[in-house]
């Protein structure tokens, strides 16, 4: 262990070396998931005008104060002039001691400053008789101009992630079309001479491939890459062809497996003579330990272990996180209290998968890294040091 | 408030009336987010054979130890009889004093029952000599045939969500079709005169439309359905048609605005006459109180209130639920500790809008149900009961 360096440090290397995505317009309807590369802004005041936010009747507030008796409000009619609908224009109130029926999203009209609900009213021979109930404060039931935001302010930051609520903001002020950062072009170079494709039929020896599923629907799902995927032979020669066509097309190339050290794990040697020595390779945690990492111009490189809890504790772990601040974001991972007391054996730090459960983290001590079953249902991964952790203590969670 | 039945009894009445998701065949590829309506089993023991699970030399235990001098393991070398590569097929071991070296993910070798991981032993002129540290357990490194699982149990349960571990098991196992719930069909039909498209310039009493960008974005990120969308002028006759129409047509109809009691609301006396009585039409809740539920033959009907903030907080506490439990799955909710005190004012159970915070969540009690700006960067809303709550209270939130 003494020439491996720890998943702080590895951390560290990746994020600190990592570039900034550009950018690109998108219509609104493709934008969820996306992250915002230039401010949304209010191209109007918000709301728009005084907007009515109860049904009822639109009165002038002072007028009617005076003319009614102050012993019985409630005893002299208002006559009702008109009705403001929602979507008509602004009417102007004739006779300040009338009234103009308004219905919720309406404008209200000129020359008034209070709603009365239906609920405190009774409407007869086009009157209406307040209840008892009824108030007259200024701008009740009101919801005024400019009152949540002006003319030009910033609803939505640069760097904002667009779900569902942002980009209902961004309709609701015409923002259309929106600059958001590019998704990295991203190239999964899968390796091992054992695996087949899905569909085909192994032989006893084989196995059917499963990184490149997992990858990209991890990276689609969270819009943080559209990747394309190859499958190399364990041959030093392919490899390097291979490699060396995608750092000229690749902002980012993650390969699955032959980074250890046996006789036919040639990612390592073809890396290196492409790209000179990694900023790491060896990091003190379990799974995962022999993952490496390149920076070569503008291409970062992500050799995994080919092991599949290794390939996925190691993307939510650094691949996700390095994914997430490319394109303009703080990388995702929280503090979340442990559900049970663990025990953690190895004397390397744990990539321990986890569920979320309720508000804390059940974790899985004792699994294989040879099979994705140990990962059925798993949210993410949680870092957890050598030895013996109790119940409530607090570990960092790292989502897929 | 004496005529509205509770949050609970109207999310009662809706999950007890929902209908059941047929299925649908989806390729792979296809299928993140979607919910299985199938087992899927294994078509192999898993592992399929005894797999080597590190790079080393494998060797026949027995006649190994019964060869070397006890005294001293290490001083005898043991010939390398051959290379077994991932992929390759089976070896068998000839002498079996000799080994044969293996690869991680290759099959052991044939008379062999020990791999020697080769930090444990030196090679030289085709000889390992084992190290001080080397040992001899029996399957050592290996990672044997079915002790994952044998062939046909079932790895992934019907009901299971298929995020991208559960596609790597499937992909595994060649399952590159898989029964799922099929998506219901679901047409939103939104309402109030006041609304244009988002690309159009309102006029000063218009406001663009925001609601269908919302709900869109919400339901195919969850993969809950596919929904398409028409605006309805605020007239009954033409609400009537449109409601007709969809009823054929729809497993889920959302409206948005038009059913208070206002003078143009004419959602619920078009749904009555076509529908007759709701399940349920008002809540005692803030926001949302207009909320009327009908079911209809095969069709259910949310009727929401027309206020952004009522929009995406009853679309949380009941149609996301409901729209999960009809693919399958239990509704996702969670219990989570309050980050701070809380005071809610009203009278009615609130719906907040709540944004995670690491363990926990954080509340808005003072929000303006007009405009959606009142809800960026929330996660989903918060369930509470009218008065004071202390921090670390547990409250159930509902994630958007």
């Amino acid at each position: 262990m003494r020439d491996l360096i720890t998943v702080a440090q590895a951390s560290e290397l990746i994020l600190s070396s990592s570039l900034r995505a550009t950018s690109v317009s998108l219509p609104l309807e493709n934008a969820h998931g996306r992250i915002l590369q230039e401010p949304i802004r209010a191209d109007r005041p918000l709301p728009p005008f005084d907007r009515v936010m109860m049904d009822g009747i639109a009165v002038s507030r002072g007028h009617l104060l005076a003319s009614l008796p102050t012993s019985s409000p409630t005893s002299s009619p208002i006559p009702i002039e008109a009705t403001q609908a929602a979507g008509a224009p602004q009417m102007t109130l004739q006779n300040p001691h009338a009234a103009i029926e308004v219905m919720t999203g309406a404008p209200l009209p000129n020359n008034t400053d209070c709603v009365i609900p239906l609920e405190h009213y009774q409407l007869k021979d086009g009157h209406a008789y307040l209840s008892s109930e009824a108030t007259l404060n200024h701008y009740q039931s009101v919801h005024p101009m400019g009152s949540d935001c002006q003319q030009d302010s910033t609803l939505l930051e640069t760097g904002t992630l667009l779900r569902a609520p942002e980009l209902g903001i961004a309709a609701s002020v015409g923002a259309t079309t929106l600059s958001v950062s590019k998704l990295p072009r991203l190239t999964i170079l899968s390796t091992g001479d054992e695996v087949i494709p899905p569909s085909e039929t192994p032989r006893p020896e084989q196995i059917r491939q499963s990184h490149p599923t997992v990858l990209t629907h991890l990276l689609q799902s969270h819009q943080l890459a559209e990747p394309q995927h190859l499958h190399l032979p364990d041959q030093q020669a392919a490899l390097e062809t291979a490699i060396k066509e995608q750092l000229h097309h690749s902002d980012f190339i993650v390969l699955t497996g032959g980074i250890s050290k046996g006789k036919f794990d040639y990612v390592a040697p073809a890396l290196r003579k492409l790209c000179g020595e990694p900023l790491f390779h060896g990091v003190q945690q379990r799974p995962g330990k022999p993952l490496a990492y390149w920076r070569y111009n503008n291409t970062q490189i992500f050799a995994l272990p080919g092991n599949p809890v290794s390939v996925l504790a190691t993307t939510a772990r650094y691949l996700l996180p390095a994914l997430t601040q490319y394109l303009g974001r703080p990388p995702r991972q929280c503090s979340l209290p442990l559900q049970t007391d663990i025990h953690w054996p190895s004397p390397l730090t744990g990539l321990l998968p986890s569920k979320l459960h309720d508000h804390g983290l059940l974790l899985e001590t004792n699994f294989n890294s040879g099979d994705y079953i140990s990962l059925r249902g798993i949210d993410g991964f949680a870092e957890a040091s050598p030895g013996t952790h109790k119940h409530a203590k607090h570990f960092i969670f790292y989502p897929i």
